[in-house]
């Protein structure tokens, strides 16, 4: 479940910064395809042409919900992850036919489920825009006069490369931190159907307790079909099936969207992490995790409440486990040290305009760092998050601040209300998902506790917030006495406030009488002086600093190396290998063989159960069919679905996690124990042909005549 | 589970002090029996006599385990819960009969299965005997001779009392922190047998879910028998059976033994555990419970060999949740604050040698607090518990202080090696209970990380500790290079250890020659030094402090108060009540027919399934029968298999549990959402009439001829 796209949070990250390489390992790298690594890729005896890259990219294929996937048959088959595609399931499974659960098969093309809202994306064309950007800017332009002059031809460029009749949508994108603009364009698919995906319990076979680990024994595929005008599409490019998949050893490449790495962290931002950040984190993730299931097992009501949001704690405790231990390992933390200091001595001796910007920055970004330290606390029980841990405080806060923010000019107000955002800020607030009172008060009152233990219970914000209660006391009375969990109140008050400042007035008080709405803008003064020192000394500061410092590498290094990840299409590559890991060896491949082991072992039960199909299909498989594999390709989230090919461009896997050592691929590459785990193409043919009885699908992907 | 008695920690609380009851509910107190609050209890409309008062006392027994119990019928019959008796099932039970997990019935006297080690003590005798004491202490006595005059004395008064050939055990107790003494002579019972047990699943129904929760449905009870000379005791004292059990608003007594309270805490003590001990204490708690269950849930092999620490640390964190909401509530620590403020205002007023010598306790304690905030964490990773949670560090330590302890005379070693602890440490060191490798890896690596982000990950402490590696690699190599999980190579090394020690020279160096020792020996500048500075700036300000403070307070109220809990037989009382929580009623009583509803809503699985046996005689029961009930006593750990009884003396409940709201009873009484749990009565008849068919132990418990 790692590779799915996380979601995108703001800041320096997001620029489009890029890495150093000098002391990198032989497989590192997320590269662009038109900017390969062929120092590299010789060291592997391959020499990709043109046609080969041009094939690899054409065939990719990427959602808009967050994941990546690939065309594996002239008809316009995509292959990608179960939970890559699970939402789509969910939306269109009904109270009778949980397609999410229990899978689907189309018997047919007419049988083919139409998904709702999702949009598939193939990149037709990358052309480097550079120079054209740069003409348009004008060295010396001030800086507000360039941001404009940039987005207009930036917007020049797009208009003309677009052609909404034919469904090409043309995008400039960022790389390098503006060191260089690309011009994407995009072939874009929106009927999609669904051709099949398994059952959920193989998909996701050993749910959290196996997540991010491995050994592993996961067929965690789901297909879908392209149709433009009613009929499948023809796919000049498609990826074909290896009709012997892959060994140990062999050289293989990912071609997908990895969302987002942080490589360019500096080491004081990496020690941030590692001091502060990520155990700050764990331990308020450890914390909610036990609240939820110590609740969640008291009965199944609480547990089927709990459980989503349970999960997801789950899923980003391990990550960060991952994470931090990689930042633990002084092997990693060395290296980064190294490129640093590289870049410090390039700054020091070169006297260029871009090296000149950049003089102080990693300093500064220090600075900020240790101001972020200082904050963290408090910005986390005060302003980030829904505040508080309580979903209804978070709405409650929004209606206050919208109270506040929708009368000023769009300008001066807080970014998340500006004009652009008010749709989507309401459609969030008006949602009739369901939100339960237990839960709030068990949650709640975990969150005061969580206010009165950081601020300390003494502190006069915290007594104004209890007002003379216990936090557990205070929190029933809030949740049993505000009414914003009724999404037809929150409509009303929504209305007033917008209409309110239409008319330019303030809105009425007595509108806003809630004891929860009272309760955020009793907070809101304390977290809005928090945020704008956030913002003035953390978040700004570091944004011109690694703007500085991006220049200069780039002035080092230019290309030679490859962008932090954005979701843009990328090309990575490695060997088929296993590690070590306490001394033992782990093999890079497991098979359908342990897959019956580890279901027994477990006793086949939870999340170890196996689906009926996989019971009664055990004798008709063979066993020492491979399963899943590891290796070493440089992959993070969003790379969920990519199709693994081999030297001849063959499937041969479908990426769909990482081990946890991965995790540390957020900051740095590391080939020593970090792998990319992938479903391998032969349990797919297999099982699809055995366990489903589908072999007109398992025909379609290796192209066998009918 | 929780009223079972906590192992004891050192600490001002063991002093036996008290606390002020200006301001207390009328049903506070753990009342020595010689000492009752009458006036109190007239507002009860009940006056107890000396009768009365003996018959309860006589009939109350004290396990030396670690509980309470009574005698319940003339033929030496004494009831306990199953938890108390959890150990001895488990010491008397095969590989073919688990007693522990099955239960037992012996279907006549000969059956009844002799306990291993079991003690029974009946408190037969109190005297005051401080007068004695303080005439052989003149003041003006130096300290040092003072004490040495006051264990003279005391010994002297044991020995004329003790008649070991009749089992007469005596012992002077140490009250209100040695404003009084009393001299307890004790009937002591060695010939323990197991006479009833029912099964775990039902003793100990809803498992941690429901582990100090209410709503309750746990058959916690046991039954044993005493014998003398290979017969039943004939009892003059026993409580008789309720004919009508208990009903709302009902007056109750609970006579047994709380093992520790420490309300004599000052309010910078209590904030110090609200604002830094408790919350610190269950971040660690929390980041264990998620590692062991993360772990667990990855194989059944794992989970076995995680469960019973898990479980313990699960129990910890409940305790530790409740006390820390209790912290958090104003009411409370008003109450709490109000107290002080009267001791405070009476040293400053009254001019005795008493509140002389107390003036500046409270500001002493204050300051001692300060400083075990400060230190508390890396006195945590560093010299509490078994070292980096590690069971194996936890032995090399110790085989690396012995090293260094043992040649030194015994009045210089530190407090563990003593002469007199020589005997248990060895037997310690020497168990050959299971230390799993792959279990210690995972917790060492924890540890080393804690340690990491404790100190910080670039302490030179941290860096010579982890030699270069990550906290896992370091880890894996350390457990599997060391040898102290072998107990013969344990028992060779400290047989060299003492061998050298007696001949007066160092040990070999070569003998300690084992990468655990060595880091033990690594750690151990730094771990002393820590403890030192917490013994001479925490702990002895603090005792003497307390000492001050709790003599100043003995001079105010003499004892008109009751002393804080030692173990020692106490009588609590209050009504059978039931209380709000989340403005929802929480009725007093549950019924046999909650239980069943209970695990259905369960799914019968897990900690909800119910014994075979309950299914099956499901019909026969009167499921109206009152099962558990809650009421207002003040009780605590020990407490545990306490008898509740009524005006008339007679048996209506089993104490075995507090709500979560009881948790904070050990710094203060509450009686607003506090309730003790018991087994009713009614439910110990009818379950073994119709669930067990044990009409013959029914009838002697209801005392019915045959």
């Amino acid at each position: 479940m790692t590779t799915r796209l996380p979601a995108f949070t703001a800041g320096a990250a997001l620029l489009g910064l890029f890495m150093f390489t000098d002391s990198a390992p032989a497989d590192e790298g997320m590269w662009l395809f038109n900017n390969l690594p062929h120092a590299q890729l010789k060291k592997h005896n391959f020499e990709p042409d043109v046609k080969w890259l041009d094939h690899v990219r054409l065939s990719s294929v990427r959602f808009n919900s967050g994941g990546s996937g690939s065309f594996v048959s002239p008809d316009g088959l995509v292959m990608t992850n179960h939970h890559v595609g699970a939402g789509d399931l969910e939306k269109v499974s009904t109270p009778e036919k949980n397609y999410l659960r229990d899978g689907f098969m189309a018997k047919n093309r007419k049988e083919e489920i139409p998904c709702k809202g999702l949009e598939l994306n193939v990149l037709i064309g990358i052309k480097v825009v550079t120079d054209e950007i740069e003409k348009a800017v004008p060295a010396g332009t001030p800086a507000a006069d360039a941001v404009k002059a940039r987005q207009k031809k930036i917007a020049e460029i797009e208009k003309a490369a677009a052609d909404p009749e034919k469904n090409i949508r043309a995008d400039v994108v960022t790389l390098f931190a503006g060191g260089q603009y690309h011009l994407y364009t995009f072939k874009k698919y929106t009927d999609i159907r669904i051709v099949f995906a398994p059952e959920k319990q193989i998909a996701f076979f050993g749910g959290d307790a196996d997540n991010f680990e491995y050994p592993r024994y996961d067929l965690d595929m789901c297909f879908f079909r392209v149709y433009e005008k009613g009929e499948p599409i023809k796919c000049e490019h498609y990826l074909t099936w290896s009709p012997n998949g892959s060994k140990a050893g062999d050289l293989v490449f990912v071609s997908g969207h990895p969302g987002r790495t942080t490589r360019a962290n500096t080491v004081d931002e990496l020690k941030y992490l590692r001091d502060t950040g990520y155990p700050y984190l764990l331990n308020r993730l450890n914390r909610l995790e036990v609240l939820l299931n110590s609740w969640g097992v008291r009965s199944e009501q609480n547990m089927q409440r709990a459980e989503e949001e349970l999960f997801s704690i789950q899923n980003s405790r391990k990550a960060r486990i991952g994470g931090l231990a990689g930042l633990m390992d002084p092997a990693l933390l060395g290296r980064k040290i190294a490129d640093q200091k590289r870049l410090e001595a390039y700054i020091a001796k070169a006297e260029t305009p871009e090296t000149k910007a950049a003089a102080g920055a990693i300093e500064t970004i220090g600075k900020a760092e240790k101001v972020r330290a200082e904050l963290i606390k408090e910005m986390t029980v005060l302003e980030n998050g829904s505040g508080f841990n309580s979903h209804s405080f978070g709405i409650a806060r929004t209606l206050a601040r919208a109270a506040e923010e929708l009368p000023k000019p769009n300008g001066e107000r807080l970014r998340e209300f500006g004009e652009a955002r008010i749709p989507s800020l309401k459609q969030q607030l008006l949602s009739d998902e369901p939100i339960f009172e237990d839960l709030e008060i068990l949650k709640l009152a975990d969150g005061l506790q969580f206010l009165a233990i950081t601020l300390g219970p003494d502190s006069d914000l915290v007594k104004k917030v209890l007002a003379g209660k216990s936090p557990r006391e205070r929190a029933y009375e809030l949740i049993s006495g505000t009414k914003v969990r009724d999404p037809k109140f929150r409509e009303k008050l929504f209305d007033a406030i917008t209409a309110a400042a239409k008319d330019g007035k303030p809105v009425d008080p007595a509108v806003l009488k809630d004891p929860m709405i009272e309760l955020a803008q009793l907070v809101d003064p304390a977290s809005r002086a928090l945020r704008k020192r956030f913002e003035n000394e953390v978040d700004e500061p570091k944004r011109q600093a690694h703007s500085a410092l991006a220049k200069a590498k780039f002035a080092m290094d230019g290309d030679k190396v490859y962008p932090d990840a954005t979701f843009t299409l990328r090309l990575a590559f490695g060997t088929v290998k296993g590690y070590k890991e306490d001394g033992k060896e782990v093999p890079p491949y497991t098979t359908f063989d342990g897959l019956y082991k580890r279901s027994a072992e477990q006793g086949n039960k939870g999340a170890f159960e196996l689906p009926k199909r996989w019971v009664e299909r055990k004798s008709k498989l063979d066993l020492a069919t491979p399963f899943n594999f590891v290796c070493t390709a440089d992959i993070i989230g969003g790379n969920s679905g990519s199709p693994v090919v081999n030297r001849e461009g063959q499937v041969v896997g479908l990426i769909f996690d990482g081990n946890i050592q991965s995790l540390v691929l957020d900051f740095i590459y590391d080939s020593e124990t970090a792998r990319a785990v992938s479903v391998d193409s032969r349990a797919i043919i297999e099982s699809l042909r055995k366990v489903y009885d589908a072999n007109d699908l398992a025909d379609e992907l290796t192209g066998k005549k009918k």
